[in-house]
């Protein structure tokens, strides 16, 4: 058959739902195409290093769950996940005394699905959700397509300032007749800005939550990768009840495999299952077997070290640089663990702005302003310091200095 | 830390959106929960038959996707999908005149993900959606969570009775004061029904289409699969600029990896990335590389020919079955491919009833009212003919056969 080339085009946008009037592209994204030339230095994604991929472990577990279990890594699989890696994942929270069970998780295709999900099973339009300011943009995308409203609390080096919430809570249900829906908090090596929140504020939050009936969606993404420090308790481990905990493979294994889980009370757990099945049946069965397969392997918390190792240096090289490049009046986090860094330069750049002339430079960041809900950080940008080698970031950081001092005139 | 044994358990329907209201667990999930026991003979699941998986051909797939492409294949990637293989889908419908390119082409976790997608990017609450009687289910329950209404169609030996739309049209558009959203269609033996819609009235579908500016949404997960007869081109040849077209690697290659697309209208793709992004970043990276390295392979067609081959064996064998094993007043499709066929028992016989003992019986089936969104079709029933070697089948159907028998007292 000859190919069609006489097509009528259509208008589509009277076609789409309210809900796409809501809709827009990541800003990130968008960035992310710009800066992707070779000869950029990024600090703009948020990857993990591929050079640290096991990709020989995900081989070799790949050959043996196809010739062990191949039928099994390859057919329809159940709503809730793979069973032996949700008991994985229950006990892997028996370390905080949080008592979870299969039944206590749902695998989900990333934790960005996990969010999605959480905005399905939980908002109705105009519904408000408490957040940080700054914070996680790619929780916002997923909640913007529910029509959400945002309130936003302070964030310091101790994290999220929980002390604001309680005023928040009354403001919203009185003048909207609704308490807000949940509180979104990301507790350890925040995206964007680096903080973790203190044990302090953990056990505070879970008061608050406990005595408002407010639900905590927990987001940590980041929380094995630390490089100084200790580890704190989940907020989930002092109000189990009311807590969705979210984690990911995505930062410790591999992002491609697209895993997450959400660990809840079996309940709540049961009624996100109803909705994945309509969604998308469920999450890949030869990914969770793999995943399974190296997650209960000695090997993984061995290259889990390694990326603490690495990835620390990453981030040492990258302040060292800050120090010894940056001009007068730029200040930054000092992140324990995570991916990103946050920088703050004098007000009188605006980051927007100035990524043009960074990216003139050959080196690129993300404006802080897209992750505030509300408006303002026009003067914040996030770094991210885990995709880099040690000399890239070097350089790079060096030549985001020369730029910020021309444009301070310095 | 000592495990949290005073945990308070909390209601968490109260803090649940009104979405989940009209959410519920598939029927057939429950009722596959019964039917899997080993003893059981089931044709109610719509599963594809484990052993002709090719997973020495995946094996080799994964292993050279990761040695050659390791860090690509477990990276981050583009929320449209791996570049060659949406070059590869987009080509794939050349063959029926279709001028696609990569940029008309979403790569989706299963095509589960693209129906819920679909809802996502088209329906408001209280749209009206037009599908057949009976219709696929998984449909329902993926739109169910945006609040859809549905007018329903008739369905006869060619399919979809697609003169009944101008009508439902009209009434729809006076008693809403809005058109319907979308029709949904399956075009190539029919999940529940097994029938294929004609030549002619493909056409007349998209002319219909064309007049009342409907979109089309053609979901074939089983084109592919045919046993007898000649191909028929999908609608979207017929109206390529308002028909969105659903395929998936579900039933030719594996249900495992999770892998559908939608081939569409560049305009309304770029719709589909902006929603995908925010709902799950990306379809998983590896499973796209080894699709992609299988399905551009010579051996991928001769294994479809191996599973039209088999599955057309399994089906004839199930048509000789009913034909020697059944009472009268029974009758039944006759499908040109696919998965399944559908079954008409005398009206006395409520087969929702009649699925308890049969199960005694120890074989099981889908009861064909769950397909029925308005209600009816309580003396049908789906039998699924892919997933048992044929001795089975034979077995299984004289066993319906003899519970038919013993209900109807002859």
């Amino acid at each position: 058959m000859a190919l069609n080339d006489n097509i009528p085009v259509i208008n589509w946008e009277v076609h789409l739902s309210d809900r796409m009037k809501r809709v827009k592209s990541s800003a990130i994204r968008e960035i992310l195409k710009i800066t992707s030339r070779p000869d950029i230095i990024s600090f703009a994604g948020g990857l993990p290093a591929s050079e640290f991929f096991p990709i020989e472990a995900i081989k070799k577990a790949c050959d043996k769950v196809l010739t062990e279990q191949g039928p099994a890594a390859l057919q329809y699989s159940t709503t809730e996940g793979h069973p032996p890696l949700r008991t994985f994942l229950a006990e892997s929270m028996h370390k905080y005394g949080v008592p979870a069970v299969a039944n206590n998780v749902l695998v989900t295709c990333g934790s960005q699905q996990a969010l999605d999900l959480v905005g399905k099973v939980f908002l109705n339009v105009d519904d408000v959700v408490i957040v940080s300011r700054p914070t996680y943009l790619g929780a916002l995308q997923a909640w913007n397509a529910y029509g959400t409203m945002y309130e936003t609390v302070s964030l310091d080096e101790h994290g999220m300032v929980v002390d604001e919430i309680e005023d928040i809570y009354h403001r919203v249900l009185k003048t909207t007749g609704k308490p807000p829906r949940f509180v979104y908090v990301l507790p350890n090596f925040h995206n964007p800005a680096g903080t973790t929140l203190s044990l302090e504020r953990r056990q505070k939050l879970a008061e608050i939550a406990r005595k408002l009936e407010l639900i905590i969606v927990e987001d940590d993404p980041y929380g094995q990768l630390r490089y100084e420090g200790e580890s704190l308790p989940p907020i989930c481990c002092f109000a189990p009840e009311r807590v969705l905990y979210l984690g990911t493979f995505s930062k410790t294994l591999t992002p491609g495999l697209r895993l997450g889980w959400i660990v809840a009370p079996e309940a709540v757990i049961a009624r996100f299952v109803q909705l994945k099945q309509g969604t998308d049946l469920h999450t890949g069965s030869l990914v969770q077997l793999i995943a399974y397969e190296i997650a209960q392997s000695p090997l993984f918390k061995e290259h889990i070290s390694m990326l603490r190792r690495e990835y620390g240096i990453r981030r040492n090289t990258m302040l060292e640089a800050l120090t010894r490049y940056w001009p007068e009046g730029c200040s930054w986090t000092k992140p324990m663990g995570g991916l990103f860094l946050w920088a703050l330069v004098p007000d009188k750049i605006n980051t927007n702005d100035f990524l043009m002339k960074a990216v003139e430079q050959k080196v690129a960041f993300v404006a802080g302003s897209h992750f505030y809900p509300d408006g303002g950080g026009y003067n914040t940008m996030r770094l991210n310091f885990s995709y880099c080698r040690p000399e890239i970031i070097d350089e790079g950081i060096n030549r985001l200095g020369m730029a910020l001092k021309k444009e301070l005139g310095a």
